[in-house]
């Protein structure tokens, strides 16, 4: 089993920008921690960061070559990118969508996800733990797939 | 470390009514596998479920004493009770706000949370499975809380 | 066949509150004429009244032992309550919703029916009468069910 | 006692165009039906189908003379004609508004009547049988108006 | 010069529905004044009255001959006829809009006059006299239009 | 017979600013017009202007001494002064609003008049001959007023 | 002089929950409070707290026997509980609506009451002072009615 | 293969108002550039034009004897008529909806079109060729449809 | 201590105008009144009363100088002053807002303070009671005030 | 003649995802057709593809040499790029904007385009017919120009 | 050159009033400052500040008398008075809408200006140098303007 | 002191589209003005476009080495692009947003900033000098924070 995980825009400054928001981990320790769980969840995975829409939307096309899922954190892009969101829905993939802050608690334009319509599920808030349990989530949702 | 879940309006009915939004598991199978994630995390859970909004506040309140957290799924409540957001927010303990469903994939009035706001995080999507991974995320929530 | 009439909030002041509005029938003349109505028709009824909307949920959900249909005036919680709404999408029922005032002519707030869109269909502004033909109606539905 | 039963733009259709939502009754078998409860009532009814509203305008008006009140499936103008609503309101006739689908559970644009803030009352969801039932709302109407 | 004169719907009704909001006058009454004041002031009128949307429209049509402007109260096609509103945009003359009642102090949805921003006035609230008070603006109109 | 005629703010520039809306006439040139058209009706009246919202309100309450109607032109104070709207409910007086552009025919926040509900009747789109019409329809409602 | 003093839910934690937004008044404290000023007024209260919206409908009714007015805190169900207002609109007594936080400066939700337009007046932000204000209203309000 | 092509309201002055908006095309310059290209494509077509919403929807249903589409141009009726879109709706032949101007670079209540939902396709903004591409889209639509 | 008591606009018209809606003492009475109260508790007030929004603002501004607190009632500047909002916001007094009816059973643009969110606490309802217990309240924020 | 054709975001999936949507048709087969219909009018095409907004706004700017026309599918970008609005309103060429799927018939964000108000034209729901339609349309917006 | 400085509402305070906000000089600081850097560039400048939205009304009319444009800070009126609006559309001079705070990161209803769609430029967010910026930047409009 | 100067999408263009909005300056004489000042000013500056939204975050997030405050004119991107809000708000430069149309004058959709409450202030309708402004502006924020 073979998952991407996808970074949004901004997400490379984490552990550098806003860290009451975001917390301290850097991108590259979250990324280290996903590998981390992988393993020990014996799966593999990749990671990738990009602030372009485009580039984006590209990842998920590549997914359908050898991915069985998608974890994807899609920063800001989450309110508005019906382009991602329909990438999202092109692929046969099951995805589920993190978020690290409780966006519901934050400014009213991040209380809408144009993405999460077409999702499996959504994980929001738990910091760098979101994308643990995004990555729990979507092996079960794989596993119990009908084959 | 102890954890409350609650169960709001109509779960009683899980596995009985519309399994194909809500899955097969009774009530009574998602709490057994509540205890068993319990055990193999060295923790303890008790669950309850309640139809009555004021008995549901009732729950919430009585968690101060004894308890270190909270997993709830609000069902229908979610959308419109302040009530329970009140005392949520009330309470010092911290909560996680869980779904089976993807609630954002479903009619529109099930798309805004009336507690989210108030919790630490938000998990939607997985079936029984937003139960574990509801405690697995307030288990860490607990571990890193100052202390 | 029998059929389960529930009263919502309020409606146990029949008779003696706004008189203009609702008419001079209170609660338990209007049962009897329920009844009297169910003996014409060769059913059987029963009557219950709550003030509670977890209550009300409890009733529902009773209904899937023993009853062929429910005749429902949520009084206001017509207008607000999703967990009643889940509940009566819940059961497998038919439905029939009865309001005895005009709710499209009243407050603006009164003119949404958060049950209506689950329920077989909605009868309103004819007082006391108002439940004799969500009686006639909820007979009809059952007999043309297929079986 | 005499009944006008007016049927609005597209029902002539009834029976023939989309079945799953009007069923298989044809207006004149209807029109049979009302005639054969008003013959139990011992009512006179008679029935009228346009597709103008300036039509139903005039049927409505011409109903001041010999009818004593006035059933009537808007159809699609129930959404938005407020020179029907007028017309309703300028008789001093009681009206009963049915409809056979529940618009309730429809397209949104459906969900508002602007004919029925001016009616006595309204029936939803019931297919042929709401115009029984409208006929048996509107002769009780009838039947309990201070002469 | 010459004034077509066009009562909408529901207008044929005048001094018959409704006088506490419309007055005593009936239509041919209105009409008569009319007249007298064109009398007055050495101009002719037509006065037309219809319940029909696609007849205004070819009233409206018909005025591009032998007409100098048009006095219309549009009733409630007011309030939604788009139709209408670009039939009094085509053809080329000065129009003024008249109401009996004071549209701005009723229902909401006759607060908005889809019509009113093609016109060259609107006249709103003075019973039979707003009849009249439309001619004489018409009248200056004409007068005062570059020839 | 005594009316006062209200200009509200800015209406002092007529004649010199924005000639293609409001036409060429100053306000002295309409206070003419509006007296001769008195003495022609053999009424008297009285003119005023003011840019301050609490000099109108105070020139409204005045007016309950001496005078039986009021013609006020209200400005852009009309969309948004609830105080005048106020002031105008409060006296008893009949009112007559007026304006000279087709206020339905410009910005979007011209369409609301606060102030109409609450007055007899309304004249737009004239140029100076609102005010006439003003005059005309006052003159009229006073008359006809119940002794 | 008998009046019933209604505190609504999550009340029951004053004093102990969110010190800084409610004060560090306990319940029993603002009870002890009211019975004194009650004292000091020469009348009677009865203080009772309730988390259920059923509960609270059921108080309402039962001050029809024996109270001469109500003053309610409805907690959050201010925003949402229409039923709520049904019964405080369906009993014949006066009722003050008070709060001890000033609603109007908090979240957006808070600013609507549902109450509030079937209540006498509605006093807010000043504490437990909020209540003793109250009780001096409705005092006020009791020996001016009408007898 | 034959086609009927329907002209709304309004579309009998094409060629004699706001040219600068349609054209200088008169509606049978049109009807003569609709049936040459017919010949062109080897098909039939039959033209019709009304004001009436009443009429249009009759010649709506009038399709289903002999014609294997419609291509309509509702003109005004297209943003309000729901009567129209429920005769499209219940025929089972194909439509195309065409507007000879951009109706999305117009005023704002002409970006809404109630048909275009239940149409095959919209066309808009080319003039009379809105029509032609309007017959070639229906052609391919019939000609692609299963057997 | 020393408070200032401002009446808003239309508020000098009191026991003239509108009586079944503000009751029948006249301002001067009202102030009577209030100073009576003052006596009672020991305090000092001096009231004013203005139609003009500037000069609300002036008073304001000028109770820096010699008053602990200010007792308003903005009249309908209540609904849209956002000058006379941040005046108040800009003082450092403790302000309470008065109404004598109870705006939120008006008109819908009366249930929108924007004083509000930055006063103390709201009184609303009690008729000239309205005043008497703003005084009681501003005395207790003031008693209560850290020194 | 020479037109540019850009797809926008996620149409490189075309024939792959989504066919009940989109057809069957893969990209490169409409680039064949496209060109093909081209050759058949005797003018030049070039066609491309890109997912990145940015990329897209490049295009439409070097359509500025060498280029008459463009026709245009923004995809997701539709309902959310003024960045390519303002792009395609700044380059001087006709415009044509196609939809495969009837973007009217699905979600309601695919209701709004805010590229449709700069362009010439919009054909939507054709499936890859939109394009060979469009194709057509620019050719004779662009003989038809004034030379 | 001449330009007339006007200081709306509330302004009067700067300096003593809520300085996290509007920073420490005083409004005869900042007076000062605009004539220092109007000697700089060699331009008269006259400050005026009023609280009245009809002296302001005024101030600006005055304007056309001696002035060759108008920086304008309206404080609260910015976001309501459509009389301000009309006075400076009515006026030909250039004006540069200023303010010290940045409106948009302040209460949503600051957001809006009234004012702003009629004046050349607005400069927000820069404290008292707003001002300055202000004045630049009219100099360069008034000296770049058509002769 | 070094200040990074951003253009967004379609200002490549500046000088040769719509030079009635934007006015005659290209881009580099635009950013020769701006070197021409900081000279001046004696600061540095770098000047960027770029058409894509990534890469403009990507230049944002550069800044944070070697530079002391952000010059940025988003482009239509100003009104969606909450991903380079997200950018300014990560990095810890002081940033001043600027505009050379008046968006306030313009379509609605402009007149929205989702980029403005992040910033220090916004400079908007002055043309190119509206990018001398914004340097003046930000070289006084820079020299006035706190070191």
């Amino acid at each position: 089993m073979k998952i991407l995980v996808i970074h949004g825009p901004n997400l490379n400054l984490l552990g550098i920008r806003e860290k009451d928001v975001y917390g301290t981990d850097s991108l590259s320790e979250i990324d280290a921690k996903c590998k981390a769980l992988a393993n020990e969840l014996g799966i593999e995975i990749e990671t990738r960061q990009s602030n372009s829409e485009g580039e984006i939307i590209g990842l998920i096309h590549s997914a359908r070559e050898g991915f069985d899922g998608i974890v994807i954190n899609p920063g800001a892009y989450t309110h508005y990118s019906y382009a991602i969101r329909d990438a999202l829905a092109a692929v046969s993939l099951p995805v589920v969508e993190v978020h690290m802050s409780n966006i519901y608690a934050r400014e009213e334009f991040r209380h809408k996800s144009v993405t999460a319509p077409v999702v499996r599920g959504q994980i929001t808030g738990f910091g760098s733990n979101s994308y643990l349990l995004g990555i729990r989530a979507i092996v079960e949702v794989i596993k119990n797939a009908p084959s």
